[in-house]
């Protein structure tokens, strides 16, 4: 089993953690569980203040992992309100059929027994091993020293609690406003590989001291999750167990509420919101396993957007692009090849190909006196840009991507045994 | 550029090239271009009898290249006649715009002076880099000394011609009876990556000297195609120019004569055309690019067919479970993980896996007692064949894979510098 400890700090990583302002109505926990890692925390624990509204976006896998569908029943039917989240790290609790609905039964409200609130306020994720029973007693044996440990700003601690194969905690966070107020937003995420949009072995959890109803908090991180997390993709394989939940606590500084999410005053909130999703999305990327190369994939010329982020997707999964840039190639033909695989139209003879802000490739063909060498430089670098134009419409998306590399079959080729 | 020389043979590989019947009405030369190519036959030329058919099956790819194109259209337009084929290895003419176009030209007109034919009755192929313009002097000028060297029962010269990264040379023959005559049946293939289906870097082409009529071939090979080379996958890419053509030289032993694909009479012949493809599309797969497992993925279950297909590729497509079996790692959680993604109907508490016979597990998790001892020995070999049951209906599916190692990262980071 591959623990984070025995891997090296991807070289995408950022150099440092970053710096994250306090938000009000949070408090943190973590601790060790000893369900399968030795030595490090693998439990968290965030307790949230009494009114704190909550929104989710969730894997679209048919074979999705119990703490998942406890999350989106519990969205569903709930009041839209959250007291606590409990996450786990080393076992997804993802193919164990009703043992797995029990453990979240168990886990759930024996939270809800600590917090005093109903389960129904208790969120749970859980990522790892898929089709192990998870020994919930574990985690409910550690209830009362996260509880008596709870402490505010603890974003470090959290970020680390929650990872598997990641080489680097992640986090990102930004002091906005609504209305004049300052409000704070901090996510933080885990996942290095099963990423694909829709989503990806991706927990991703974002807490703002602002004051947001439920129902305007979940439209905006379904359309900001739309143009991030779900924009990304590693491996093309989609996790059980994706999980991006928001809560807003509302503990912060009073501001004027705010009613619907297209209301003017929360416009600096919701860029601030998509910015802290995007960061924390990259840094999800930036730690593909065994990447070496961050690649944004820009497309444009689609019959629509949809369309745009098909093609997009189609040369950001591909398994002969992302080793030909692994490889520091300039190989565009196999760009080529993936905008035809795309399924999506695009007209052959008008497609136009730019790396590096080099334009390689336009109306169909090698541009005139193509020179490699600027191309060649730009490859060597580990930011590697692709613009692609397959000239039948308007259609726009970008995506992000890495490299295919010996790092991810040696990772991936030992991970269990 | 990676040549074959440079590589070893892959460990899949069939330990010799096979006896094959001569099929009457064929002749075969190969040459060296010097297109891309040192000290190798890069060149294929077939010389068919007058009255011989023909029938082909493509690349679906949205950028297929100028060959596919004039194959398609020479088909769609033309008598279902053929007399010659003539095959480059080493550059693919694909985005090569309207000089792409004019090289095909070329090559077919040359080809029809020499054989004294209509341009419309010879077919081309082109398999190598994208994107480079083909010089096709280099093979127009090779003309004279092909068809100054023709002869019969050249299989395995004009295999090997047509070969890019393949480690090894792929052919499968049989003779078969229609209406108790003997007729022979004679297929050659390439392809070891940008493989998948609708159909992959692949070229195959498969000569019979039956008497069968255009539309009856064309319907056969379609249908043989779709469970057998349109079912294999190595890394998901699909090539720009994949293409399958079937001659039928109707020169071998007159047989009464068949107006219907579905004629009793050729239910044996249909049955050994089925054979041949299916042992060259697997052979396909066991040059896969790095190859050291050959997987089989039998989907039950499903919805319909069509969803057994498409789950089942998921499996066999996904890179967490062709690097599991790299691993020689029994990790069903990815195999439930692929179901999941697959975005067809499975009901995840009644799926079963088996793999090598072994039940892993039932009812939406583990089987009790699970023992993995015989499953870890099966993961050791090199046919590897897993067993899903999505248990939602009747529908099924057979693939084949191969799995995802360090030797496919190895071949294609460094393909084209």
């Amino acid at each position: 089993m591959a623990t984070t400890s025995k891997t090296t700090r991807s070289p995408l990583a950022p150099e440092e953690f970053p710096q994250l302002p306090d938000v009000a109505g949070v408090r943190i926990a973590t601790a060790m569980s000893g369900i399968k890692y030795q030595g490090r925390d693998d439990l968290l624990l965030v307790e949230m203040a009494a009114g704190t509204t909550v929104a989710g976006v969730f894997t679209q896998s048919q074979t999705c992992s119990a703490p998942v569908d406890w999350c989106k029943r519990t969205l569903k039917g709930g009041t839209g309100e959250a007291q606590a989240l409990i996450v786990n790290a080393g076992n997804a609790n993802a193919f164990t059929g009703s043992n797995g609905e029990q453990s979240v039964t168990r886990i759930v409200e024996a939270v809800a027994d600590h917090a005093s609130c109903r389960p129904s306020r208790v969120y749970t994720a859980s990522t790892g091993v898929i089709g192990e029973d998870l020994p919930h007693d574990k985690i409910t044996d550690q209830l009362d020293e996260l509880y008596d440990t709870l402490a505010p700003d603890q974003w470090q601690a959290a970020a680390l609690a929650i990872l598997t194969t990641d080489t680097f905690a992640k986090a990102a966070g930004l002091v906005t406003t609504i209305a004049g107020q300052q409000v704070s937003i901090v996510g933080i995420a885990k996942g290095s590989g099963m990423i694909a949009p829709d989503m990806a072995t991706m927990l991703s959890f974002v807490f703002t001291d602002a004051n947001i109803p439920a129902t305007v908090l979940q439209e905006m991180i379904s359309d900001i999750a739309s143009k991030t997390f779900n924009c990304i993709t590693v491996d093309s394989d989609t996790s059980t167990s994706d999980t991006l939940l928001a809560f807003a606590t509302g503990a912060g500084n009073q501001h004027q509420s705010v009613e619907r999410a297209d209301d003017p005053a929360l416009e600096q909130f919701r860029q601030a919101m998509f910015e802290v999703c995007c960061d924390l999305s990259h840094q999800v990327v930036r730690d593909g396993e065994g990447a070496t190369k961050f690649i944004t994939v820009t497309l444009s010329g689609a019959e629509d957007d949809g369309a745009a982020r098909l093609i997009a997707l189609a040369i950001a999964n591909s398994p002969l692009v992302k080793t030909a840039i692994a490889g520091e190639d300039a190989n565009w033909g196999r760009i080529v090849m993936a905008v035809g695989k795309a399924g999506q139209r695009a007209d052959r003879d008008k497609i136009s190909i730019s790396i590096g802000g080099y334009d390689v490739a336009s109306n169909g063909r090698a541009v005139p006196n193509y020179d490699e060498t600027p191309v060649a430089e730009h490859m060597k670098t580990q930011a590697i840009d692709i613009a692609v134009d397959v000239g039948v419409g308007q259609g726009t998306a970008t995506v992000w991507s890495c490299d295919l590399t010996h790092g991810y079959i040696t990772i991936n080729a030992d991970y269990r045994s």
